[in-house]
Order: C-alpha cells, then sequence, then structure tokens
C-alpha cells in the first residue's frame, strides 16, 4: 500500500528557473475567491498533519541514508546548500543518463558544456543584472534580510486561517493581495507592510521599505578587479551566445535543438523547503530554435495521442481543476500554441512518468497572461504534487526570438537564420539614402553619428520623417548616440519604398525551451517513491523507496545467507561479475539477520537482492512484492542485468525460473 | 602515419590542482646544468618549428569542429574560459562515464556531489584563504598585472637562448634562478626582477613589487553581505568534512574511498597555454581514506605487474630520465612508499592508457622533496607529454592526516576512526587532574580557561611542568585564551602516568588522493590522437582524431551513398535502430561525394561509418584502415554495438563478413 496523504491545494511555489523572465517572484495560480473557501476548509488540520508527517518520515530516511547531507554541517551549514551523499548522487547521475538518452540521443542535440563564470555585460544582455531581482526588508534593529513578498503572504495566509473575527470585506482583501502579490510593486508591498503593522518575524522590530536585491553571486574575473562577472543564474545564455557556430555545425539548418547541463546559482534571500528551493542547483536545459513560420514538428505524430492532467489558463481563471486532455486535441483546439511546444511537452510528460513520477500527481500548468514575459508565445509548467504541494519542475516556454534578438544588439553580432529561396522573391523595401555633403556641412563632428541614427530608423519612425519632411521641409530628430534632436532638412535624407529582388529570408529563430530543475524532480521522486510497510513481526515501520531499475542508485545487492566462506567466495564472484557488467551493487557479508539485510537495501531502493544459499543457486528477491526466485549462479548476474537494463521485466523472470519461499526471508 | 614532432625537454608546467598545496606556482622538476646545456642544442629552430605547426593543425580542427569554442565568443570572450562544444562535449561525457566506471563502480566508492559555493570557514582550515595565491606585479602606468615568477622565467630563458654574450657564469646564474623559482620569496622575486631590469612586456613600465594575490574567485552568501565565500578552488574539501558521515556509511570501516567530479576555480592572474591553463574546470578526485598503521591494498595484486615510465627523485635530482620500472618492484625498493599509492598509480595508468593517452608519452614523477607539503608521505604526478611539453594531468599523493585534521580543529569535530580491539590492551596513559578549588580560589573568572589550558597539554609540556612543580613548587604556564602566563602551584594540578585498559584504537585516518584534470587530460588525448593523411588526390592533408570506439564523440555515421529515396529511408531506419541501442550517430544525407562525407566524420573521430549502397545490405568503414566490410542490413546495429561497446573487435568483424572495396570511396 503506498503512503498516499490526501491532495492538498496548490501552494504557491516558484520553478527555480526562468519560467518567466526577470520576475524571480513566485508567479502563482490565480484562486478565486470560491476555491480559496473550498480550500480553507479542506485544508483540515488531519490533512495537515497526515502530510507533515509524511515528510518528516521522507525527510529521516533519506538523511540518515546519507541521499542528502545539509553542506558543510561540521561547521553548522549554510542554508540553502545540500550534498547529495552516495545514493542521492548515483540518483541523480542516473537521472542525468536518461535525460541524456530520452532528449539528447533521441533527438540529435547539440549538447554544449559552458563555464559557470558569466562576464556581466552577458547578463546584462539578458537582463538579468537589472531585473533578476526579489524585493527584500531588512530588520532595522538586527539587519536580518527577508523578501517582503513572502513576509505579505505570510501574515494573509495566517490572518484567513486563524483571525474568526475578521470581516468579510477584509477577508476579501487580504484574499485579493494574495492573488497579486507577483505583480505588487516595491511601493505597494511597502504601502501594505505599513498597513498590516507587519514587523520581523523573530525581533518584532520595524522593517525598512522593500528593495531589489539581485539574486546573482557576484564575483570579480582576474587580478585588476576590474571585469565584474557572476555565477550564472541558468545555463541557457551559454547556448544562446553560441547560436551562431551551432546554427553552422548543424550545416545551417533549422530547427535544431541545443541542450545544457550544470550548475547554476541564485543567491536566495533567505532559503526555505528543504531541497526545493536552494542556492546551488543542477539545470538540464534545451534550446529548440526553430523557424517562426513553421513550428510544426516531424516526431508529432509520435505523442499526439499521449493522455495526462493538463491546466489550461481558462480552467485556472474559470476556478475549474485540471482535467485529462489528449495532447492532439489541445494543439487543435488551440489550447497549446504550437506542434513543437506539444511535442516538447509530451516528451516531459514520457521523461517524468518513466523516472517514477506517479502520472496522477503531474500536471501540466498553463501560464496566466500576467505570469507571461511580454515576448513569450505560450508557456506550460510541468507540476509534480509533493507535501509542499504543487511543485515547478520543468518550465516549457516558446520564448520567440527575445534572447538571440538581445544578444545580438548588444554584441553587434548577427543571430540569424537563412532560408534560401528556390527562386527570386520580390519584395518591397524601405530605402534611407543619406547625403553625406549636406550631412557633413551641418553636423560636422557629429555626422557619423546621424547618419547611423537615420540608417537605423525602423519603417514607422523613417515613413513618419518623410511626411514630416514632404510637409514641412524639415523634422526634428532624436540621435541617441548623440542625447540630444536635432534638425533634419529635406535635402539631407531621401526616404524611399523599393521594389527588390530576395534571393533568401534572413530572420531571427524563435526558441521553445524545456528547462528541468533537476533537484526538484529528484526530491519529487523521492516522495513519490516512498512508501512504508509493517515489519514481520508488526513492531516497527519499514521504509522503502519503490525506485524503478532505471533510476534506483544500486541495482542489487548481494548477501550469503550466513556467514559461511564457501558462501562468501561465491558472494564475491558474483559482485565481480556485476562489476564487469557495470552493474552497481552492494555486498553485505556482516552478521546482521537476512531480514535486517533486505530491510536496509529496500531503504536504499535497491530493486533486487541476490542472497547465497548455496554454492550452485542463489536466490533473487524483488523489493516491492519480496517475490523470490531461484537461479543457477552462472546465469544470475545475466537475469538481473536483463531487469535492470529494462531488456526483461521480473514477471518475465519470474515465468522462467522457479519461486523460492523461504522462512528466514523478509524482516 | 602518426604525425609525432619530435620528443622535447620537460617544459615547466603545473598541475591544475593541488598536488603541492598552499603553493600554487609551478612545481617544476630540477635540472642539472647539464640537462640544461643538452635541452638548449636539442631544442633546435626545426623542433620547435613542428611542435607549433602540430600544435597550430590541432587547434584549428578543434575549433572549426566545435570540439571548443572560446567561451562568450560574440562578446570578444573572456582569458581562460572555454567551452566545450558537441563533440568535446561528449568526449567529456565518455571521459567521465569511463571514470565512473573505472574507479567509483570498480573500488565500490562512495561518490557524493557537493555545491561550489564555499563558505569561508571550510577554506580557512584549509588553508586556502592564506596560502592559495600567486606572487602578482603591476605595471605601474597602466595597472595590467603579472605573474612575478613568468616574467623572471621568461627573461632568463631569453637570455639563456639569445644571448651570446653572456658569461658561463651568468648564464649559470640564471640556470640556477630558473631552478629555484618556485622557492623564491615575493622579496627575492622583487630583488630578481629589480637586478635585471624586468618591465612590463607591453608598455616597457616599471613594474610593482610582488605581492600575493589570492587565486580563489571571491563572492558573498545570501542578501547580508556577512557571509564570505568562494568557488571552491578542488572538490576535495566537500569530502573531507564529510567524512564522518561516509565512515559511518561505510559500516565504520576502514579503508574506503569517496569520489567526486565536479567545477572547479581558479582565478588565474594571466591565463597561458589555451586549454591546459584556465579559470574553471572539471576535477575528478578520489580520497581514500586508510589506516595509517596498514597501507596494504588488497587489489594490489592486480597491479604488481605493470610496467611503465616512472620518473623517481633520484633520477630527477641526478640529470638522468624517466626509465621502465614494474609497479611491484618500485613498491618493494621502496621507490614508491606503499601498497595503496602503488596500486592508484597502477590504475590511473590502465585508465589513460585504455582512454586512448600513448603509453610511450606518459610517465609517472614523483615529487621532489620541496615541491611536496611537509606532511605528505608520497606524491607522483601522471604527466603526459604534447606540445607544450610534459603536462601534469594526474596527482597522485598520500597527504597522511593533514585535511581531516584541519577540519577536526577547525571545527571541533572528530574525525577520527576506530579500530576495535579483539581484547582490550594495556597503555600507558599521561593523566592531568586539576584541583578545582585551589585553581577557582587563585583564577577566580578565569579559572575554566586555565583548567582548559592545563588539561589541553601535550605530553611533553606536561612532564616537563611536573619536573618544575618538584623542584621548584611552581611553574609559569601560557593561557593562549587569556594571552597570559600564569602561575600553577603544586597544589593546583597532579600530572602522572598510569596504565589504562583500552578496548579500541583511536586515530585519524591517512588519505591518498589521485586527482584528475579532466580538461587537461582531454586536450592531451586530442594531440595524441590526432593525425593527418593525404587525400586521394594528393592536394590536401586530411586530418583524422584516432580516438578509441570508448571516447570517441560519435560512434557511427550513416550515409546513403547516392541521393535516392530508397536509401535514403534505409539510412533512416538504421539511424533509428541506432537510437534504440543506445548509440550516438549522425546522419549525413546532403548531396557531398562519399569521399567528402568520410573525411568530414575523420575530423570528428567517428570509428565507423555506416553507407547505403542497397536497400538489403550496406558497408561499414573503419576510420584508421578505412577497410570496408559487407553487412546485412538486419545486422548492420548490432555488429556495430559489439565493436563499439568493446564486445568484440574490427579485426573480429573483419572475420566475419566479406571486406568489400569501392572505387567511389575515400576522398
Amino acid at each position: 500500500m503506498r503512503c498516499f496523504y490526501p491532495v492538498i491545494s496548490p501552494s504557491n511555489l516558484r520553478f527555480l528557473s526562468r519560467c518567466r523572465l526577470f520576475n524571480a517572484s513566485s508567479p502563482k495560480p490565480q484562486e478565486s475567491a470560491a476555491t480559496h473557501v473550498l480550500r480553507r476548509n479542506s485544508l483540515s488540520m488531519n490533512v495537515a498533519v497526515n502530510r507533515e508527517a509524511f515528510r518528516q518520515a521522507v525527510a529521516n530516511t533519506l538523511e540518515r541514508r546519507l541521499f542528502y547531507i545539509p553542506s558543510f554541517k561540521i561547521y553548522r551549514g549554510v542554508a540553502g546548500l545540500y550534498d547529495y551523499g552516495p545514493p542521492g548522487c548515483a540518483v541523480k547521475a542516473n537521472v542525468l543518463a536518461f535525460w541524456r538518452q530520452h532528449f539528447v540521443l533521441e533527438e540529435n542535440m547539440l549538447e554544449v558544456d559552458c563555464p559557470c563564470v558569466t562576464p556581466e555585460v552577458v547578463l546584462k544582455a539578458s537582463g538579468h543584472v537589472d531585473k533578476f531581482t526579489d524585493l527584500m526588508v531588512k530588520d532595522e534593529k538586527t539587519g536580518t534580510c527577508y523578501r517582503a513578498d513572502h513576509l505579505v503572504k505570510d501574515f494573509c495566509n495566517e490572518k484567513l486561517q486563524n483571525d474568526n473575527t475578521m470581516t468579510a470585506d477584509k477577508a476579501a482583501e487580504l484574499r485579493h493581495v494574495l492573488a497579486v502579490l507577483d505583480d505588487l510593486s516595491a511601493e505597494e508591498l511597502g504601502a501594505r507592510i505599513k498597513e498590516y503593522g507587519i514587523t520581523a518575524p523573530e525581533t518584532k522590530s520595524p522593517l525598512s521599505d522593500p528593495y531589489p536585491f539581485n539574486l546573482m553571486f557576484q564575483t570579480s574575473i582576474g587580478p585588476s578587479g576590474l571585469i565584474p562577472g557572476y555565477m550564472r543564474p541558468e545555463t541557457a545564455q551559454g547556448i544562446f551566445v553560441n547560436f551562431k557556430d551551432l546554427y553552422y555545425y548543424n550545416g545551417s539548418k533549422l530547427p535544431f535543438a541545443a541542450a545544457q547541463i550544470g550548475q547554476a546559482f541564485r543567491n536566495e534571500i533567505s532559503p526555505r523547503q528543504g531541497l526545493l528551493r536552494v542556492r546551488e542547483f543542477t539545470l538540464a536545459e534545451i534550446e529548440h530554435f526553430v523557424d517562426p513560420e513553421d513550428k510544426s514538428h516531424p516526431k508529432y505524430s509520435e505523442v499526439v495521442d499521449l493522455e495526462f492532467l493538463m491546466f489550461p489558463r481558462e480552467e485556472q481563471t474559470s476556478g475549474q481543476s485540471a482535467r485529462t486532455i489528449q495532447l492532439g486535441e489541445a494543439v487543435s483546439t488551440g489550447i497549446v500554441n504550437n506542434e513543437t511546444l506539444a511535442y516538447f511537452i509530451g516528451r516531459v510528460y514520457l521523461f517524468l512518468t518513466r523516472l517514477g513520477i506517479d502520472k496522477d500527481r503531474l500536471r501540466f500548468r498553463q501560464h496566466l497572461a500576467n505570469e507571461m514575459a511580454h515576448y513569450a508565445a505560450d508557456c506550460w509548467d510541468a507540476e509534480i504534487e509533493c507535501s509542499y504541494g504543487w511543485i515547478e519542475c520543468v518550465g516549457i516556454a516558446d520564448r520567440s526570438a527575445y534572447d538571440l534578438r538581445a544578444h545580438s544588439e548588444k554584441s553587434g553580432v548577427d543571430l540569424v537564420a537563412h532560408e534560401k529561396f528556390s527562386e527570386p522573391r520580390e519584395v518591397e523595401k524601405l530605402v534611407i539614402a543619406t547625403v553625406k555633403k549636406e550631412l557633413g556641412l551641418a553636423f560636422r563632428g557629429n555626422q557619423k553619428m546621424v547618419v547611423e541614427a537615420l540608417e537605423a530608423m525602423d519603417e514607422k519612425e523613417a515613413l513618419e520623417m518623410k511626411a514630416t519632411l514632404e510637409s514641412k521641409g524639415e523634422a526634428e530628430f532624436n540621435v541617441c548616440t548623440l542625447g540630444k534632436n536635432v534638425t533634419i532638412k529635406k535635402n539631407m535624407v531621401t526616404i524611399s519604398k523599393e521594389k527588390k529582388k530576395e534571393h533568401q529570408r534572413v530572420f531571427t529563430p524563435s526558441v521553445i525551451e524545456p528547462s528541468f530543475g533537476i533537484g526538484r524532480i529528484i526530491y519529487c521522486l523521492f516522495e513519490h517513491c516512498f512508501y512504508t510497510r509493517p515489519s514481520k513481526a508488526g513492531d516497527e515501520q519499514l521504509n522503502v523507496f519503490a525506485f524503478p531499475p532505471l533510476v534506483a542508485p544500486i541495482k542489487c545487492s548481494v548477501f550469503p545467507l550466513i556467514q559461511d566462506k564457501k558462501y562468501d567466495a561465491v558472494a564475491k564472484l558474483i559482485s565481480k561479475s556485476l562489476t564487469v557488467a557495470g552493474i552497481s551493487h552492494k555486498i553485505d557479508i556482516s552478521g546482521a539477520t537476512i531480514g535486517k539485510r533486505y530491510a536496509r537495501t529496500d531503504e536504499l531502493g535497491i530493486p533486487f537482492a541476490i542472497t547465497v544459499d548455496s554454492t550452485s543457486s542463489v536466490t533473487i528477491r524483488e523489493r516491492d512484492s519480496k517475490d523470490q526466485i531461484r537461479v543457477n549462479v552462472k546465469e544470475v548476474v545475466s537475469v538481473v542485468k536483463d531487469v535492470t537494463d529494462g531488456q526483461s521485466s521480473w514477471a518475465d523472470a519470474k515465468g522462467r525460473f522457479p519461486a523460492h519461499s523461504s522462512v528466514s526471508a523478509d524482516a
């Protein structure tokens, strides 16, 4: 039986990456007043207690078995930094290996590996230097820092849950504040803090006004101190700046995808929620470059029939729930913007469920209009439900041409694609011809800058100037590089539209970006795979991680049934063959009872245990069913290899080999 | 034919990691005057030109085929930062996968994954905050920074090579400076710079005095600005601080090894030598914890017969060359300090040669006494020869108990192991019994600190005090926590030696640390695998990377011989099966000649090419021999899988299938 606490309402969690560029605060599903009342009632004490107890049980097992360790523990640690211990590290390596297999290899993606240290200019272009901030307040006495929105959120939630004297109007107001929290400016948040009398949680001291805090770790590159740099907040920028080379490497053909796995950094103001909100994490990001005029996908047909929980914008704003939708239908009815976006949604669904994520606790939630950047065409988050609520683990966004354009402008390097026409096409083109002699006479040393500004006018500006010049003979014109207006006369420039033959179309590709928070996926996987079962004696609960063999940190354990040199020798021989076959395993020749040893391996999520109880044949036990089969010593490694590689199933193996039952088995 | 430029003398290169803790400057093999003369003569113009041309040819191919890319190229890059492009990234992933297989899986190591962001206290304890520095000088006019030792080295080398008027005495002096360069203090280096009139290379401006520059990238953790942090300069510290948990996880048994793969950072003053000296790099480190009284290794017998080039201390100081030594002999004659160190030297040799490093250009060089930290028992570098000289790529050091002791002291947490005795042993123990009443009367508020200081005395101090108290009745005693001396009287403390029964031995384990600079290994691999061959027409040189299938970025290519829908369909079918089998491959349906397409895949080091020239059978071509065999379409994927997995060899495949020769083959 899975220990599955009752479904709870969404909590306001934010994805660790850039589902919504520049706003680092929590995007949250808008909840209608109706849902909120419902939530207040349904979130009974009981559910909260179960959820908390479940989370504690998982956390205890994870920490005791060293899946993770608070970093620098002997120095009392640093908030928001965690180590993966041996089994956690192995799960992570397996998840990443499968990610490479499922995405990079399957789609022939171009994987790159760029440094974490990034010079300021790159993150200036991407917008992170100016806008990757959270609003912060300081305890005016102690200097302790808090996220301003967290304090307001905590205040509103606390009032709504515990203050029974509150008027209906006041309650409605607080609910409204919660709903629009992410859209509030520093001034608005500050006003709320003042109005509600919110003080520092620990000391009750007054708080400063909210001000933006940039979430990037800053450093300095080289010895001079003159090259500011940051630890990258995402891996994507490393791909964008290499677009030109990657496009050429791909034979100057679209579409193609580039991918990167690596560390990213976010200097959180006050990390909460354990492994879900950390200051350093592994991202796996894909940038799929596509012609904006053709977002079809050649392998779309392979995902079109998939059905799973989707939570479109419409359902969220009208207070409905997520519902099962067929992916093909979502595209044909316009819920999902295009085929390529849908293809990746489908592939992400397959990836997560194959890892072991429970499909009933996985949904794809569409971003609301106010959550998306203005340039984004559509954006969906794969959200996984765990004891903290629905957690954004993968963001899948159609970011249009934004990123390539930003770097193109800043660097002066064209980041564009070309479509060669089979025969030339006639197009109407704006032509701005400057008369250098007249401009030189009028502007002397400034001539170059005026010419450049004139030639850089877009069609609208140019046609307005043409009209003004024709009607008035001169026009005021702002030259931003000079920082002032100049007067352009009719004899200085000719603006016209001409028909031209073109041999190719030059355009900035759109980018569709699936971005995976690997640590979050792993944490949710831990919760989804965890269950307890009574011991044989019934005196304690035994913990089990039901990892699929694909992600299990160790595939198999090897035990001699009793301490005996003959059995030890067989166990060591099997261990050696397992190593040669590349199967990670654990050999336990301690004198503990076989039941205790099974319980230990169940806690690590080891799917198969080989017990040596003779020198000719051994038993293999499957973790969840506790069923055992008897297999010849010579065959055992290939049987384990097949069931862990996914070449065959445990059911197949049970069919092929005799069942074994033992009195000395499970604890 | 391998393009193998003549062997050149060692150049002074330093390993990117901590072969020699705290001294970030280049350790260099000491060269006798005799070797130096030899070197001066042998380093003829010709050799240097060949070497330079070879390096350029490799670099051109690597950069053109996107094995690597200078990072942030569109913004004119940052010195010392490089991206791995698609084939480079794949080679790296293969090297790391093999590292995990060869070390972690084979030895059942405990792999961990710790953050890069590290609080100051950890790196204070390890010594990096105070001593991880290089000496720097500044151009006094422009502020440009240089490594002081680089400027002195360049000056000496230039003089020795080009100044024919120099006296023998002067030449001997400069050679001496080169030999002791790493041991010179800031003052001594400054004196040389003044004496030789060395100025800034670009501007000829005067230089500042040398001063230490810390090579860690500094940052600040959290919003307060009060927690200083650094980007880790190595991954090892993450393992040391977790020793206690890892030891417990291992059943409180020694020996065991922990391992970590991850990014490390070094803010070089002025990076040189391309991919070999970078500011961010991937390290793979092993910390093997062992009882200092028993450094035997259970699997030592598996490496004892290996023979390869070793360069012991003795040979270096007496001006001899590296020589082939059998590993077992090196241990039995005391050249290598202990079995465990030798075991890892042997395993590193197997790792590097299986990757494709040429064993004739690989040597293990022992650190000289002046290169090793005082606490180190022995230290060997795996050095690989490339066009830059002999490069330290792996450091294998017996670091004794230094690291665990340092963290134990700083954190106050015991990082020790226990050996339980089968029966109690009698030992003589120092007992310091303080008389609280007398101490309280004498020191009042300071009593606690005096008691702690007394109890913390080591055996020597305590016995000295005992003697003084007995002879004089009182003793002066420094209490460092009070910052002053106090007078201890005879009635305040009893010092004695007592016989005690002990049930266990408590000790700090020794650590043997193999530390791999992954980027350096990969670069040397690129050079060792690179060769050129004439094209069929003889009009150009074709580039080939002879990667073994294990590390080849792409295992196989698939070409339809001519543009034909039938052949395209077969090629796509084969491609799909290769994906299912997990074999990375590249399909090229461009109209280029088959020779051109072979040449393209040779440049990427793809070992096998499948050419579709019928719908029933295809050819497989091996990259280096250019031999082809004809294989049935249905069998082709399993044949390619076997030869790339190492299940069978190309020779086997040639024996099983008919040879194919074609007029339209290689370019």
